[in-house]
């Protein structure tokens, strides 16, 4: 789940509201604790203000890539489209946190479980150009976030199967037994 | 310039200060802006109210090692002693901002830059359990954070010597072509 490009804003929030832009369709804790039940998601960056009467608040920053090489980011940067299409009516939003096992292990352990045993990169590379996804780290937001990273995906309502495939093919994947929570949240949008 | 384990207190602040633990014997700016004079540093821990009279503040948390192997890590943590030992009456602040070169780098080209091109891991082993150094990240605290890294030294006064040479080898590697500003604050404190 690399991202695509650094964008001028960096620090994203995502806020559980009450009526907003993304509509939520399904929220389904898949390891650990689930979120508290909202109607809408809103992404907002760095210059709008959070919403005082969210439910939840999950903040990410974009940050630079831990793991691909060159090689992968060329066919990456080739292959990936932005986010913000306008047929992209279809998004999700899964926050991930990894276990202290995964944070102990050493980079070249970690790049071995995330690539050569899980083909992390490969399998996401399959699914470009229809599913755009940024990627938010958290965890050295501060000491005491919920989870280690924000995954947004976006992808129009054709490829939802497609979207169904990749989480599946990674969640049996070798990394996600390093996985100790996690939350699927499947959101809408009327198309502009 | 890896850390050894994560302590449970993982945000730390430095605080530049009228008065307090750590005397300031000099500041000098290596590469760009250097910080306001100070009399004193302190470095306080997640629970310490940080000082409203402080003339800067610079905060770093303790994360995942980004660069060693499994067997670079045997050998730091086999060789390396923790911060606070009797003798260790000298340190060193060295905040230090990468390029946005550095930050484009993919992890292959990164790692090769800083080890294979630049000794970094290997030049820290040389100088241990000597210099004893913890490494704090700030470029994923928020967006507007001043250093990239925060990386404090600890040493006795006759490993004085030692810890310029290790300094300077880091200095004049291929990595610190890539540094953009880098202060170097030395700092002592009486014998306990």
């Amino acid at each position: 789940m690399s991202s695509a490009t650094m964008p001028a804003n960096r620090l994203f929030t995502f806020a559980g509201v009450a009526a907003g832009t993304w509509r939520v369709d399904a929220v389904r804790p898949i390891v650990g604790e689930s979120l508290p039940q909202v109607n809408f998601v809103n992404m907002l960056g760095e210059t709008v203000p959070t919403p005082t009467t969210a439910v939840w608040l999950l903040r990410g920053i974009v940050s630079n890539e831990r793991y691909v090489t060159r090689a992968e980011k060329t066919e990456l940067v080739n292959k990936q489209q932005g986010l913000g299409r306008a047929d992209s009516t279809r998004a999700a939003l899964i926050p991930i946190r990894k276990s202290p096992a995964w944070w102990g292990l050493t980079q070249d352990e970690r790049r071995a479980v995330l690539e050569e045993q899980s083909q992390h990169i490969k399998i996401g590379l399959k699914y470009l150009p229809a599913i755009a996804r940024r990627l938010h780290h958290c965890r050295d937001l501060g000491p005491g976030e919920p989870f280690d990273f924000l995954t947004w995906f976006e992808f129009a309502p054709q490829d939802a199967p497609a979207f169904d495939e990749l989480a599946a093919a990674l969640r049996e994947s070798p990394e996600w037994k390093f996985i100790d929570r996690e939350v699927d949240i499947r959101l809408s949008r009327d198309a502009a």
